[in-house]
């Protein structure tokens, strides 16, 4: 196992219990062996989900699966497993599916429409569901309120360090609790979720208000980070909201009560994305990647992805090289609007080329002394319009080729 | 410096004199110390020229030039240096270009609008351009109509061999030479021309005629290549024919007497794209991607180039890890459409998975020898309609990062 990420937070957060979520992990051995790879979650009779999965062509038998039930708006349960992806799988991916949501709903007393399913791992390799199976009733014996940590570690894959959040809102003068763990750490790549992350909340929103502040929140947090712009099969992030809460009722995204839950939800699923980021594969320093000046925010986001998917980029940022050309390279090929003779590309706060060219009298040591540094800004306005977008990454390091020349193998 | 790639060929060609076209080289000492970096072509009277330049936003000075010159559809003179590509350099960058030349206009007694020029090496730092101009009496001086080596050996960066490649073409029952050169070896993506391409030719074709033949065979040769899906600032490709040939003269790109002479020029341009990615920066495998049974050929394209640009897929080449799920992964993302439940995946001829699922009784000892060769072939079926595509590409290694993390300091 690689050693733990030097952009890992100092100490994980302690999530609180959740009135209405239970927990518990358990190890299958079906890929990793003196760790667990098998989480369940419980929630309480009139939970509502929402969720965002994949855009990819290829998606997994268990995106597939969560698509179908989100229509249903419930969540009683959740089973995720880590190491097989059951990922282009057939039929046999899909009845292995059917055939653990069934234990799932048996174990917990529900309805398999209310049974989501995640897997993460290896892709193409039939899933051994009767290995998940066979855990579950043990399970559900052990379901523990506190368990986020132990749920936390279960879903790892090649990740170095846990991610968990919580944050505290107030929902019409009522604190309403939401926490979140989340998994990378490669096939990361924006424009959906990242593989797994999974919210949980005591509030009390309908599915569908639930639905709209999710895909907003994800809009600006797990879409817009990239590790290598790998699109996973697998992409699948969860809220589930337990209703437990006592706060005035609320029946519209645009309540303006949730004013404070939408703050926090947006907060904590940036938190979560960053961590993600801060877990990238081989990563050794953070980017925040910030365009301005954009046609639209359409049109910056797509200009930062360029510069945050660019190897070029990622690798002048791991050998701490002020190479600014490489970032007007990446703005150039984003086929976006932005107008060379006015652009303006700033790294750590130090404005380094403006009006098309480098500036007279640049002094190039302050931004190497950034750059030696964990922690990269870089800011760009391309001079069009009033569009801007914040994207996040991280370097691309001989790390990066450690872990996927042999990830399989 | 690099060691020469593994994938290089094992000895350059030779190439033969072509009429009215002389070469030479020289050092400048810009960027490079004990290696020539700057060449000069003199073409003759009467030379027709055809071109294919970088679609990026952020084009570099010298390609505006050619995009100017290519209107009036002639040549004389072609003068490139390597170690800095005058790229983001504002009107300063212009103001080089434009003595650049007039010093070569003058010394070759031809007007400006007949000299081209291209530059490659770091983006943002000011050409210093009388160092060029100085070497270029001497350079006129010296012109050579064998000298082809040394201008493939002056217009190299991070290369590690020069590029070179020859073919004779029969036009009306008479020979004909095509001789070109390339360099490569980093910021190489498809959908435009490499970085620098230079091809000559002794035929006589109208220069609208070879702008047709030209562009077609860049569709098929440099437009489908990718080392790291970095799109250079510089890409330049020239194809000059000086006329001195005495073939039946061919008035229209369709002439049934042009039928050798594009099969001979797409062959040609393939062998340079092939070389430049047989030098992508830290190559060890040379990798075919074909994509069949797509909605068209350019659905097949972006799912080949799909594959060709992901991490994941040429880490795992780079391992010979024969993770087959990360090709799946990677058409998925494609955004074309793709039937994954018909879906066909082979390496190396093997079919490991088809119908959407691995096949019964694969054995995968075969292809892991294949993937431990250094050419591989990768064979993806979407079972969706006719489109077909071939796309070259290499795998991402230590090497990459290493060059990259330290290219510029």
């Amino acid at each position: 196992m690689p050693p733990r990420s030097p952009l890992a937070p100092k100490r994980p957060p302690v999530l609180p219990a959740i009135a209405g979520v239970r927990l518990a992990a358990a190890e299958t051995g079906i890929r990793y062996r003196g760790r667990s790879d098998l989480c369940l979650m419980e929630f309480a009779s009139g939970t509502t989900v929402a969720g965002v999965l994949t855009r990819s062509l290829s998606a997994s038998a268990p995106v597939e699966r969560c698509r179908a039930n989100l229509k249903g708006g419930r969540a009683r349960a959740l089973l995720v497993n880590a190491g097989n992806a059951n990922a282009f799988t057939g039929r046999g991916g899909l009845a292995a599916v059917d055939r653990c949501v069934k234990a799932a709903a048996k174990a917990t007393g529900c309805r398999p429409g209310e049974v989501f399913v995640a897997s993460t791992g290896v892709i193409g390799e039939p899933l051994p569901d009767q290995r998940i199976r066979e855990h579950v009733p043990a399970l559900v014996k052990r379901l523990a309120a506190t368990a986020w940590d132990q749920a936390a570690a279960a879903i790892l894959t090649t990740d170095t360090f846990p991610k968990l959040a919580t944050r505290t809102a107030s929902i019409g003068g009522v604190d309403v609790t939401i926490n979140g763990i989340a998994k990378g750490s490669g096939m990361i790549a924006p424009d959906m979720a990242t593989m797994l992350a999974f919210v949980a909340t005591d509030a009390k929103i309908p599915a569908a208000v639930l639905q709209r502040l999710l895909a907003r929140a994800a809009d600006c947090s797990f879409n817009a980070i990239t590790v290598d712009g790998d699109t996973s099969t697998s992409d699948t992030l969860l809220l589930c909201a337990t209703g437990q809460a006592r706060h005035p009722a609320v029946r519209a995204a645009g309540d303006r009560r949730l004013k404070d839950f939408k703050l926090k939800l947006d907060d904590l699923l940036v938190d979560l994305a960053c961590q993600v980021v801060r877990d990238g594969e081989g990563a050794q320093k953070f980017v925040t990647i910030d365009v301005t000046g954009a046609a639209s925010d359409r049109a910056a986001r797509t200009i930062a992805r360029s510069i945050a998917n660019s190897p070029l980029v990622k690798t002048a940022i791991a050998g701490a090289d002020a190479n600014w050309g490489r970032i007007v390279m990446a703005v150039g090929k984003a086929g976006e609007r932005a107008d060379r003779d006015r652009m303006t590309v700033s790294i750590g706060g130090v404005v380094i080329a403006a009006k098309g060219e480098r500036r007279t009298g640049y002094d190039e040591a302050p931004v190497v002394a950034h750059m030696r540094g964990r922690e990269i800004d870089i800011a760009v306005d391309v001079a069009i319009g009033r569009g801007k977008a914040r994207v996040w990454t991280c370097d691309l390091t001989h790390g990066y080729i450690d872990i996927n020349a042999s990830y399989r193998s």
